[in-house]
């Protein structure tokens, strides 16, 4: 099966939003085995969107069209497409009827122009959207299918998973595709290579794997397709457990699960807390994990000791060790752990200290210079890296890289 | 000048990037007075480009190709329009000169591979790509511009601000177009509306103003088209004027500055420090703040109390306050920040607790419940909030509102 997807609206063509949509949907019909073969962007006009539609059916089985299904004048998906399908336009009761729920329950009265959302083309099939008043709307036509859903990300994602994705595993047979994703952290994609080439020579035609990176971490998926879903999914079993006997430690989780939520999930299992004292990434670590629901269950605080004072005030870094080593410097990052963990009776600590740039760096101590230490109740480990000259980069990198070291010692003690 | 932006690479329509190419193209071409007429991402196949080129040449007279330029096999870009065009590659002598001495800066080698990306077509314009490798290759054809540049977003900007647009310029009679975005906080889209109705009455047809919400703030950009550009220079001067008369200290400053950077600028020039004691907001204050390059001349540090002992140890709360009124309260958050202030030696401070959510409210304080107390030498302002169930959001919502109390209080004293 072979898919186009169309987004309307002159706010993408003029660049005042970025289309996030289209990879979304790419990513989803992939994992299900169907091609995206091209994503076209156009403007709210009605020969825009009627010459897309026209020639995306030239190409694709499926043209998934997004946008231009708000209740005001410049959207005017559902009307062109009412009139090239031949629709009349026509009252839906039910749908009428569940949007006047849906405002009462926000304590809102609908108004008519919401109202005319339920006036919907006669030839199509509505796919309820629950999340807002734009329906999905879909035609079949010459074996092709169509369908119209709202540009808003969270509205067009809840159709598609609740009723576009159902409707074609039920009518198409789709080829049995399975997925397994390994999260891996504190290896780049060359050592990955390396250390699992043999691995990789093993596997089967039918099982790809491909290394997808992230800040800090790499996502390695194993794809499973042409052949039975039982024999894909002894495959993709047999083969994760070979990476994670390789690889270890390294692999952190499954399935897009972040590093910090995992940190959680170990602390919790452990009993134990953590405490931060940041430098150079000024809060960054504690807005990770705390931005995890029930962090609250592991995590007491943070110190974002950012001048010398606060590190000696509220960490008891000591003024000799400030100014004999520098406030970047393995001694004091360890006074800085210790502090922390103290005064935020902690089992578990990371203390960062570095040159986040892109200027403030001197022959011996450069701009993105970072001494980062990690403390847990029976080890140490304490490390200088320079991730580079790009603040933004440098506090991500850092903050990543200090993630993978508490990571190892949760995961291997 | 109507112009098509298309974007290659498989990747793409897999979805495993998001293109933002496009949006970034999109808008220089507008700030310019070009009208973008579609977008078109295709895969990196012969047939897909060529009739993508094809089709956008028969609506635009400006086509941009990225991506699909690197040295390996699967990038077929520079191939297939060197075909299209009945090209030589041929091998571009001051290029490859180029191309050494930029590996030879790296301490690196340059590989046949990378050698081979001097081998440039007879017929085309090359414009010079100072970041990478590949380099820009611009075609004319029929009175129609195409122009294909590699699709690693700094090195097409680059190649864009650097060549493309001052090629443009020289060329063409593009109109005299002039912006200015004044930068909104405070107040949402309705409200600036509502305010300065008035003035939006008044403006002349030459001159657009358009509402760019971002997350706490709002863009408000007036653009100028259609006349001489003293006479759009002064329209725009005196609109600028009227729009910052009525909001006041709402417009925190103009073109795209952020909150945090003003608020640093204002701290700097009253030669004031900011302390930081955050809860609910976990550290993403302390971030944007420090996020900013030498926020270390007005921020001494921050402290992310999240537990209740953390709020009594680093920050000096009673015990009867939280007992009695607990974390979420007005009389904590005013503890909090008179703590933070003193323990971090800091004239202006902020402290804020909350429900982050999804779960943890109870009726009387549900999830999204956030106190914000701001405090200055001279002033206190607290005030509680309600940001909804989102816990990203929340999070969000609560730093930016922060930021604007804070604002506030240095703008307006």
């Amino acid at each position: 099966m072979r898919a186009e997807i169309i987004t309307i609206g002159d706010e993408i063509l003029i660049g005042q939003i970025v289309d996030t949509n289209s990879a979304w949907l790419g990513r989803q019909l992939s994992l299900k085995g169907i091609q995206v073969v091209q994503i076209t962007s156009v403007s709210d006009q009605q020969a825009a969107i009627v010459d897309a539609l026209e020639t995306a059916q030239t190409r694709a089985d499926l043209v998934l069209l997004t946008g231009g299904l708000g209740p005001t004048k410049d959207d005017i998906t559902k009307h062109t497409l009412a009139g090239y399908f031949g629709s009349q336009l026509v009252r839906n009761d039910h749908v009428f009827a569940r949007l006047k729920t849906w405002f009462e329950q926000r304590g809102r009265v609908m108004s008519d122009m919401n109202g005319k959302q339920a006036d919907l083309p006669h030839n199509a099939e509505i796919l309820n959207n629950n999340l807002g008043t734009a329906q999905g709307m879909l035609w079949r036509k010459n074996g092709k299918l169509i369908l119209s859903m709202p540009g808003v990300p969270y509205e067009m994602k809840w159709i598609v998973q609740n009723q576009l994705l159902p409707l074609l595993e039920k009518e198409f047979s789709l080829p049995a595709i399975l997925h397994r994703t390994l999260m891996v952290t504190g290896l780049v994609e060359s050592m990955i290579a390396e250390r699992i080439a043999a691995i990789e020579e093993a596997l089967p035609a039918v099982i790809k794997l491909a290394y997808l990176p992230r800040p800090g971490i790499v996502r390695l998926r194993l794809s499973g397709r042409g052949a039975g879903r039982a024999v894909l999914s002894d495959f993709i079993a047999d083969f994760e457990q070979r990476i994670v006997a390789e690889l270890g430690h390294h692999v952190y989780g499954f399935d897009d699960v972040s590093l910090e939520e995992a940190i959680g999930e170990k602390l919790r299992s452990h009993h134990a807390r953590l405490a931060l004292a940041e430098s150079c990434t000024g809060g960054n670590i504690a807005r990770l994990i705390t931005g995890i629901a029930g962090a609250s269950d592991y995590f007491n605080g943070g110190i974002v000791s950012y001048s010398n004072q606060a590190k000696m005030d509220l960490l008891g870094v000591s003024s000799q060790t400030l100014e004999k080593e520098g406030a970047v410097s393995e001694a004091t990052v360890l006074e800085m752990v210790s502090g922390a963990r103290q005064k935020l009776a902690a089992e578990f600590g990371i203390a960062i200290s570095g040159v986040a740039g892109p200027s403030g760096g001197t022959a011996e101590k450069p701009v993105g210079l970072v001494w980062i230490a990690v403390q847990g109740p029976a080890e140490t480990v304490v490390r200088s890296y320079n991730f580079g000259t790009e603040r933004a980069l440098n506090i991500e990198r850092a903050s990543m890289q200090a993630l993978y070291l508490l990571w190892k010692m949760l995961a291997t003690n």
